[in-house]
């Protein structure tokens, strides 16, 4: 199976084991070792993939998924699941397969599937109030919403982020930032004057000066959304864009480093100085920086190729932005809630100072955007505005998804298993050079990504990797991301690792 | 109190009760009474408002308004909601005022308040399954999607309406809907041609002729929502558009149609033809047919001042679309699900063929559009799409919605309600000249709207009724919406008529 990697990431050895505790050489009760929390939130979940059918999709997945199809487009289905039958890292299929996923719905199942956790949250009567009495929050918020934020988004923001308005999906967490950005550059132009009678009577037409003429600054196969103006931001796969309108909107380049980084020191760097340098150079003489209402950027470029850039470059780009008073954007909608071995990606950087915003979705379950400067909050009323603007019932479960990472230390968790999948990885991948390469997400948690040598050959991968119980996904042109959920742990690693080389041996031939 | 009509609503006498069904003179066991409805789902629904508090928001809400804004826009807030204390057509606030609700979150409680039905769905384990596993739909559809999809959403369809896609919002509906007409209009465009090499490249850098050079041609007073697409439609005021980036999409006018109807036939009729004459004028000589993807139109301009046209009108409009081989995409975000008096607004206009698309949300909790022709679905897999797809937890809302509307004949009582109210309204508001003017939305179900005076008399008569326990809502400049939820009865609108008399007498002076 070539999993002969003995090294363990769990830090003291377990003497005494307590009702759900465990007791620790290392000093007192610890936190409890990583498998032993799935195990704990899933005492029945399978020990390893059960793949019955002689494909995925199996059976009755294709007769689901063409049934489906007659009313709702199911093009894109890889299979029919059954989400009852789904149990922490494992998800069910139609045919009672069961696998190991790592793609965990794109990214956005947090704690794993039927967690128990979130089944009580689900079940609790202010799910049920929150469900039936959904509320215009602007207009009538509920006694308990500012208790849910606290307790929950608010309690998990970034530091020195007290602020945020909630949205429904990452789309719209991009686009209501967005709307912020655009209300708060717009006035500073304004400065002291009043609205003038133009701008009220052309924006109706969809004509400037009352349509502003500024712009979002996004990146080279960055990803921020599907909406007409998320949309506009993207710029990873044509696919995306292809016939849609889309506003005249600048892009900058983004590094594309080389691998392994430790070879590639001097001209990585030297990519991001050629990045910054461009930037700029489109910032002062190709838009003007008082056009530029701001950037938006990802921590990992994640649909666009798990594209990493260093600190240096993030803390460059934050220089930028406030040398040229443009508002910076980070969009956590993938890289957010835990899974990159820190709560939000953007704090490996160590930034000088906070983003302006930071979007979230996906893990969290509930969307929106955090901001520190409460400038950033239009003054009038109805300007940022919607008629749900949120949705209390995700708002509980982000409470939840919050409290089980604090309470189980998964942030740290996840960091630990991660390196160990990247280190057997690198291992593993020494042997089969021509067809994986580019691995990366080094000390990123189980954010990680390597490169197959082509498209044909990745997606060759992933439908092999299925076939034997593995769910995995793909990234970029011919990339695979790793995107397990937070309790996703050593025991699961090695099982993932072991499908993943019996996969390389069957491509090496 | 002035509410001197004696006409009943309900057709037939009650001769005999039985358990939960009642016996009728003209024929067999016929449908419940409209008030024993909203009577059996809430056996403790307050029997008349109760105001406790000096004003509106009283100090509580004002409080805790306050507490929330430190981390949350909360400047749009009339009062913070004790949602768990709100029961059918009451809602109450912060400081224990229940007031009777015709504005109901901004048109979007279908039921009522604490809903038993919806209870039940909120308390199942279906429900508990789709809000812990919420699946990306469209790559890792649920095995029981289709038949909550059948026996819910697409039960409800229009007719001839057997396709939806769903989304999260009516913004979300709309935007989705433009980008499945972009897709359908640009393939048409691009006839047997393949995608071009420089479509793909130019569409990366928001360039044509990969990104469109197509638009959606939308009405003066339209509204469609907020995102930068659906808000380059939307056409209503200038708060929702300002300082925001749209496109150069095209507005056509609506109707301005005089009240009452039936003493300005002629006038309203030459309007309308005048609209469609520079509807046909901007088409054939503005922007060209053949630039045009879609024409979005609301059956009722909502937000925009309850703005009302004639099935003539709109039968017309679709001829026209039909000509010019120009989609049709109705708006019934806010008119759909059953208040108009139909399940479907557009219904009252008896089509010779159906829309294109109908956009839905609000009342449905569920969001999406219907369409008719499969070749509004992409051919390609990945082109209609994002990480959610929808929410398997508001279609389970969706399926009870339509079924206890059906269970119970909402649309129908809702329509006899709506006559009542509108009748009532009509007598009451000859004694109010001056005061209150061009009521509307006869034949409308509870669909209703009047103008005051003036925007500050309409604010002013908005915040009496609030002190007196009627939460009611206004739109356009000076106009005043009535937006029960489907259970408002007899019962409630006399409460809700004397109200507005009494707060019109207090106007008056």
């Amino acid at each position: 199976m070539g999993m002969s990697s003995k090294r363990g990431y769990i830090q003291g050895k377990v003497i005494a084991n307590c009702v759900g505790k465990r007791v620790f050489l290392n000093g007192g009760v610890a936190r409890r070792p990583y498998s032993s929390v799935a195990e704990e939130y899933f005492p029945d979940e399978p020990s390893k993939p059960v793949v019955t059918s002689s494909q995925i999709p199996g059976p009755s997945s294709i007769k689901l998924t063409k049934e489906l199809g007659r009313s709702f487009d199911s093009n894109a289905s890889y299979f029919i699941s059954d989400y009852f039958n789904s149990k922490g890292n494992y998800i069910s299929d139609a045919d009672g397969n069961k696998l190991l996923d790592v793609y965990a719905q794109i990214a956005s199942i947090p704690l794993g599937y039927n967690n128990p956790a979130l089944i009580e949250t689900a079940r609790s009567d202010v799910m049920v109030n929150a469900l039936v009495n959904r509320p215009a929050l602007a207009c009538f918020p509920s006694i308990d919403y500012g208790k849910i934020l606290s307790e929950g988004i608010l309690a998990a923001a970034p530091k020195g982020m007290g602020h945020v308005w909630t949205a429904l999906s990452g789309s719209c967490a991009n686009e209501t930032a967005f709307k912020a950005a655009f209300i708060y550059q717009n006035a500073k132009r304004r400065g002291s004057l009043d609205v003038s009678a133009e701008e009220l009577a052309s924006c109706m037409d969809n004509k400037p000066p009352g349509s502003s003429d500024m712009v979002i600054l996004s990146f080279d196969k960055g990803f921020h959304g599907r909406l007409f103006g998320s949309l506009s931001a993207t710029r990873s796969k044509p696919i995306h864009k292809l016939d849609m309108p889309a506003f005249p909107w600048p892009r900058a380049p983004f590094p594309q480093l080389k691998y392994p980084l430790k070879d590639h020191v001097k001209e990585n760097h030297e990519e991001e100085e050629r990045c910054l340098a461009e930037l700029e150079n489109i910032i002062t003489k190709k838009v003007a920086p008082n056009k530029i209402a701001a950037i938006i950027v990802e921590p990992v470029q994640s649909e666009g190729g798990d594209n990493h850039a260093s600190s240096f470059f993030f803390q460059s780009l934050r220089d930028i932005t406030l040398k040229h008073e443009i508002l910076l954007i980070v969009d956590e909608v993938q890289t957010g809630v835990g899974a990159s071995g820190k709560f939000w990606a953007h704090e490996h950087w160590n930034l000088s100072t906070p983003p302006d915003m930071v979007t979230f979705s996906k893990k969290f379950q509930a969307a929106g955007f955090y901001f520190s400067d409460p400038k950033l909050q239009p003054k009038e009323p109805y300007r940022q505005f919607n008629t749900w603007c949120g949705d209390p019932s995700k708002a509980l479960l982000a409470r939840s998804i919050y409290q089980e990472i604090t309470k189980n230390d998964l942030v740290t968790k996840t960091a630990e298993v991660g390196s160990y999948i990247y280190e057997n990885l690198e291992a593993m991948f020494s042997k089969y050079e021509g067809h994986v390469q580019n691995l990366r997400g080094k000390n990123y948690g189980t954010f990680i990504a390597w490169d197959h040598s082509s498209p044909a050959e990745r997606d060759q991968f992933i439908s092999l990797c299925r076939s034997k119980g593995l769910n995995i996904g793909g990234c970029g042109s011919a990339a695979v991301r790793l995107r397990p959920c937070l309790v996703f742990g050593k025991k699961h690693a090695d099982i993932m690792l072991s499908i993943i080389e019996d996969v390389l041996k069957t491509l090496r031939g």
